[in-house]
């Protein structure tokens, strides 16, 4: 993959810093617990904060809106749900490393790691109940329940070689896009935006969602390990068919195309593995997915373009341009 | 254990059968699928469906209160995130059979069972969302957090042979009792009873809580297994130390308890788990923790006397008498 100069972020969060600490000041409170047997790992857990992207995207659009005071707490809920999918994750896909340090899982037990989603997730939820607003108590249980169905999805189809692209698809937008897409509506509702322009901000979030997953899929294949900071080649390993492959499926004959599935389907060999990521290397299969997550996130842009204030374009576009340009 | 006459709960549950059949069709459609891979596991789940105790005490709770259409919407949420935990519950403690069918986990994988809890729980809150009322949110969200904490607690002292009775309480209260308190708590508030009697239900609800899990856990170590119809002896077999474990620790010296005790131990033979099952037997403990619960249940029902309507006691009674009485 080639690296590109991200745009930085930091400039615009810059203009939300205040906003952003009362954020993780809502999440630090969240997640406060009395027992110590509870206590080291949720501070582990909580240790996983990253791009805080999401409560970035809320903020950023609340703010172009009009903004709410309302936004701070719903960027922590949705924070706190991704957490709370995070620590499942890595239970689910078996995995040790998490932005560079110890999953719950492998520093504790999966059981462990489980419960304490659990707790995550239901403070999560907690908080969101006191934002006293219906509808982002509805439109973010609905994300939450659609994002654990696209991981059942997904794990019902590991190792499936003639996974389709429309499912493929279906599962990358349950288990992603759905709460990027829900995050960008409900910053736009809350500050009170009109039906249209929510509309069009929730589009925006999806087609961004979208095009992180598949970003993050690429990255999986062929990122570097010391630079994610979470293990990769975990998908492959777990017989996961993402678009890269899709498309070098697509650029092969049946024949080979049989040789490469191989390396997907269960007990297969880190030499059939190693064949698989030479031939997506040879086509640019990589290449082309990362090109369908730029056409994504235009996509997006162009839905909120018909329907936000000019003023809130600059924003949108910069977060636009990280997501496609993140290596990391 | 000696087998007692069950009170029956079918009159009382004659009285409220079409609210009942409301909750069952609120939580068919809060579970509602369109997946196939999805359709099977979530049948499969819903079909733990058992005696539908706490939807039963909030529609009895809330029938002797005046009523409130939104009792049986609020019962659905309180058995569906019930049914959510009991999905995780067999993953954490590897069960094979739950109401004598196969787990979820066993079935299909630890992975799914995951996620599925996770899907129910979120739809759980989604309809408790729409019941629109903040105090429920507010309560159960912090109630399904609580009982995960509690198994967390619960999981860090497996096999901890030096167990305090103040801290076993802690787990089954954060773990059973917290949902049973909630449940009857927000069946009066719903009702709109005054705040002194919302305190005396869920303190009723609260010490039902105990009763029931202690004799669950006794249950566990003595009970008949095609009667109860899941896998028993697991808790021992996981290093739980129980009630009646704790009980008989009491009553014997330090020699003979260090002897004991090696059965809670990682990697306690069956011989040693047999010694203990045996001690438990000669000095009636498992009597002695079925006392305690039946002493809970007359706190419950007290606490529940001071503030009821003398009309509402019979239902509470009822309900308690199974409590006690129950054998599976």
């Amino acid at each position: 993959m080639t690296p590109e100069a991200a745009p930085s972020l930091d400039a615009l969060y810059r203009d939300i810093a205040p906003d952003l600490a009362t954020v993780d000041a809502e999440i630090a409170a969240a997640l406060a617990v009395d027992r110590p047997e509870l206590k080291a790992m949720m501070a582990h857990a909580a240790a996983y904060a990253g791009k805080k992207l999401r409560p970035g995207l809320v903020l950023l659009i609340g703010k172009a809106m009009g903004g709410d005071p309302r936004l701070r707490r719903l960027g922590a809920c949705v924070e706190l749900i991704h957490l709370a999918t995070l620590v499942h994750d890595d239970v689910i896909d078996g995995a040790e490393r998490r932005r560079k340090i110890e999953t719950v899982n492998a520093r504790w037990t999966n059981y462990d790691a489980v419960l304490l989603g659990d707790v995550i997730f239901s403070r999560a939820i907690n908080l969101l109940g006191r934002l006293g607003d219906a509808r982002s108590i509805d439109v973010l249980t609905r994300a939450a329940s659609t994002l654990c169905e696209g991981e059942i999805l997904q794990n019902a189809h590991r190792h499936d070689a003639d996974l389709e692209e429309n499912l493929y698809y279906r599962i990358i937008s349950d288990k992603t896009a759905v709460l990027y897409g829900a995050a960008c509506e409900l910053a736009a509702h809350l500050s009170r935006a009109p039906e249209p322009v929510v509309q069009g901000l929730k589009v925006y979030g999806v087609e961004l969602g979208l095009a992180f997953q598949i970003i993050d899929d690429c990255l999986d294949l062929v990122g570097d390990e010391s630079e994610v900071g979470k293990s990769l080649g975990t998908d492959l390993r777990n017989g996961k068919v993402t678009l890269p492959i899709l498309l070098l499926f697509r650029r092969v004959d049946a024949a080979e195309r049989k040789r490469l599935a191989a390396a997907v389907i269960g007990g297969a060999e880190e030499s059939e593995r190693r064949r698989l990521l030479e031939a997506l290397r040879a086509h640019g299969s990589v290449e082309e997915a990362l090109e369908r997550a730029a056409r994504h996130v235009r996509d997006g842009l162009a839905a909120a373009r018909a329907v936000a204030p000019a003023g809130a374009m600059t924003a949108l576009e910069t977060v636009a341009a990280f997501v496609v340009a993140r290596r990391k």
